[in-house]
């Protein structure tokens, strides 16, 4: 049986390729990444987390079991009350501090991503918000998994081996292999193969739009 | 082919009879219903629409087709510029000035279907609402098509035939044929056969409202 | 100064008194309500606390300032983890079994009040959107206290003392205060004097619904 | 009397000015600007005036009193019947068909602001939505009437004096006063300078993002 993710990157290799493959990932797997593109990824992904976190209240509020409710509440108190701490401390660590963070404005490609999963959340039902949700949750593991598993990666030596330990190791593993069997028990009871095209459709622009997110760490850009 | 609204009268026949025979419709077409239970209904109809009106306007918002947002923003302008004028002069005509409509306060009945379908619209997609609204929109032709063509009844002494006429009329129909086989042209997008089970739910839940509607205008309660 | 808390109150003192006297809690309080009612009653409490909890994941959402996120997602996993165990175990302590819970459909009364204050959390903003919960989160402790406190209530005979002891406990105290301060907090940056006569209505309305809640208890409908 | 639109604008200055200002605008006022980006900006706006009229939609929706929800609806269908028509035959002009149009992807700048738009909407109220659309639906009417009554401007040898003659026009200018003057009646019933501090931060956004979009039609960027 191929998963409903599959068929979704199956059917926007290209996007789904300049995005995994994208200049930035190359760069932080090589070790090669400038420290200021880093420094502008982690405040904007900081930023992106709150919107995260609206985005899996949504989540509770549309699902229609208690069960789906009481894991989507849990996904928000983890953003809210661990991962963000831990993003701060993790800021700190390369000379962010939560000031700086609090001021930081969202980048044009953080306002594009974030609020469009958050407006297919409001106009479509759970499976478009998961959809418009997969190519970070999940494709965040695809990549960590990817870079962490090279044998060329000499993990010692990268500066940027936190975050890729944080990607490719165990506990986020799991959490997108959830969101990956997820995707396929709200596809059996909310549509399947009809709603296919239209799920592409969201797949590739969520895509497309982490595309830029990488892009705009790189260029430092707002 | 069965219809989607065929699926889903047929899998709630109890609740679909308690509405469509409902001793508020049986005494509309006996015309023996009492004028202040009339009364209390239309006034009730009247801020009802209101709510279709935000309904609609949902549905423009949820549409991902040129076409079916206008076909929505029609719907809505209807109700706004055409149907609630139509209302108003048929309330006066059995008495009830604009005057007091404006100052009708609404009742439990009428709050917990609209409220009903219109976070249904918010917290569903576009095939969820449209299930939510088939009991009134397509329940209403259904209601109208019987009435008018009973042999026994004779219309011309039915205090109600205006209401009689207008929803077993051609045009009232016309709309109610379409949003039947919209709901089939929703659900071939957006998922059919596995949804069924949440989807009789909604209808349901509904048509057990629309039922409480016209008890509410036959206790002529709040 | 006077809490907006109090100013609706004020502005809505018969539909106040109607539900915070209603016959129900009358009954409550004298131990003379049947155990039947008080049994009705507390399923569809069991069904309210679910919609209560996607409430305060809109909460979540339509929160600006992240102590108001976590502070509304605590109140959310507060229900889904707490709450709806202790719910499930006071149900079963007057004989009704978590099979029974499962099975019991929403009354009429229950989806009037959940989904107005659902809709109103969609349509307003998260102002009106506390203000739609306040006759409840707010009224449940304003009527908790006034039966525990009154000086002829021996509730060591009150069959219903667990409730009454539940919302005029300290806990339950605290939380309805938190959630007074947080209208004025709310109110101090999202607009007050301007937007009193909207609120007074939503709160009038919001109000009667409870009302309308005791109502169904007592007459065990649906 | 400061209208809020003024005050919003002396809040943002700089913002405001980098949106008025933009090389782009002044490219359009000199007849500069080259034509492969004017055709870009022309595909993009398209598909921006559909989020737009979803964005009056969700007003129609939000709105409390019958007056507002018929004005609301009267721009949804005034988008979908006319302007998109007007659209496509103006693309047209220009070289773009109506094929080319349909498969245009939109533009990360597009999305970014369409759907902050769109989710303020839904996260905030009405006077929230409204602000956020202020930029584009007041702003497009400052700048045409700057561009329209500059002494220097020679209209008749501008290539793009279409444009200009449609956002300087009687009719535009007529709207954009409607939406200036919307914006404080809104105000007056949901708080005014209470809000302000929340509002800036919206409109500086929605600003930013407006610019943005001038800078995605001159860098004929996706």
């Amino acid at each position: 049986m191929t998963t409903l993710f599959k068929r979704l990157q199956n059917s926007c290799r290209k996007e789904w390729h300049a995005y995994t493959q994208h200049e930035f990932v190359r760069a932080l797997d090589r070790g090669t990444l400038s420290e200021s593109s880093f420094q502008h990824y982690l405040m904007q992904d900081y930023l992106f987390l709150i919107q995260l976190a609206r985005a899996y209240a949504i989540c509770v509020y549309k699902s229609d079991e208690l069960s789906e409710m009481r894991q989507a509440s849990h996904l928000v108190t983890n953003i809210l009350d661990k991962e963000m701490n831990l993003h701060l401390r993790f800021c700190d660590d390369w000379g962010i501090s939560s000031e700086v963070l609090e001021e930081t404005q969202e980048a044009t490609a953080t306002v594009a991503y974030t609020r469009f999963f958050l407006e297919i959340g409001m106009s479509g039902d759970l499976l478009d918000l998961h959809v418009a949700l997969a190519p970070c949750v999940i494709g965040y593991g695809v990549i960590g998994d990817k870079l962490i598993n090279k044998p060329t990666t000499d993990l010692s030596l990268n500066p940027f081996r936190h975050w890729i330990e944080e990607y490719g190791g165990l506990n986020y593993q799991k959490l997108a292999a959830t969101a990956c069997s997820q995707l396929d028990s709200l596809s059996a009871k909310r549509g399947g193969k009809e709603r296919l095209p239209a799920l592409v459709e969201i797949f590739r622009q969520a895509t497309k739009l982490e595309a830029q997110f990488w892009q705009m760490g790189l260029d430092q850009s707002y």
